[in-house]
């Protein structure tokens, strides 16, 4: 983006901008979940953190079409919201030795990410719908879905399982 | 935090730190509504953002209660997930001239923000309630509801007014 100039003139190129705010992020969150898969100690959240990278890796095969579709190259700007709520994981994580801890703060960090991402997709879906975009809003609001789905699985696992034997 | 020593031992350490990130980011929030409040043109937005302050102000002190109640000192921890959210933000909205559209990025931003508060306090509950502090669960629960009360009215501006204006 321009230092000096306004590059964000209308509504579709707000929405442009942000799609490839979340390409990046979705893109970085590919690269990170595999650390937090070989972090994680309880079964069921390793399994679920396994489960949602194939997810991630079909969130960037669906935010490609969505370029394609909206006629705009498919690339990514620097996003400083994911970069600081993947940067305070890793602090946080570093921190804690006790794997039963480590756990609740692993389900602790992913929820931020899936939180991130869902208010994005909300916004996305929101906007591609005002822009006549239907099409692009259908396959935005399949990856919101999953999100959400993530999100309270995790919970599950939180509420059921992991933090309560970490509270032991 | 220690650079070379693992300070998270336990969930209370955990618990304990978690409420100074959000010390640090609630603060923050703080100090940062009143340019978003000057920026939104939309005067339902403008009123949203100033009745959001008033109870931002109010979630410092109920957390600066829990503090007592839990027998810790008030303080925040550097939070980088905040002040990515809140940089981003701050980058974006400088890239938009036009007042509609930049309501529609100063909603976006705001519901990143909203959506980090949400799945913070929401962890902060259920370890709370592990805790046995039914007590500081109590009050971290009631910011809750006005986080995603705050989101949902943001929501509504969103999708009734300010972003069908800009989209005109």
């Amino acid at each position: 983006m321009g230092l000096f100039s306004k590059d964000i003139k209308s509504m579709d190129d707000l929405f442009v901008h942000t799609l490839r705010d979340i390409y990046y992020a979705e893109k970085k969150i590919v690269k990170t979940l595999p650390t937090m898969i070989e972090k994680a100690s309880n079964p069921s959240l390793k399994k679920a953190f396994e489960s949602h990278l194939k997810e991630t890796e079909n969130h960037v095969a669906r935010l490609e079409e969505v370029f394609r579709m909206h006629g705009k190259e498919a690339k990514g700007v620097d996003c400083p919201a994911i970069d600081g709520i993947i940067e305070e994981a890793e602090e946080v994580a570093g921190e804690v030795d006790d794997p039963r801890v480590l756990d609740a703060a692993l389900i602790a960090a992913a929820q931020a990410v899936e939180h991130y991402e869902e208010t994005r997709y909300g916004t996305l879906v929101t906007w591609a719908k005002e822009l006549g975009r239907n099409d692009c809003a259908a396959i935005l609001d399949k990856t919101l879905a999953e999100e959400k789905a993530a999100d309270k699985k995790l919970t599950e696992i939180a509420v059921g399982k992991v933090n309560m034997q970490a509270a032991e």
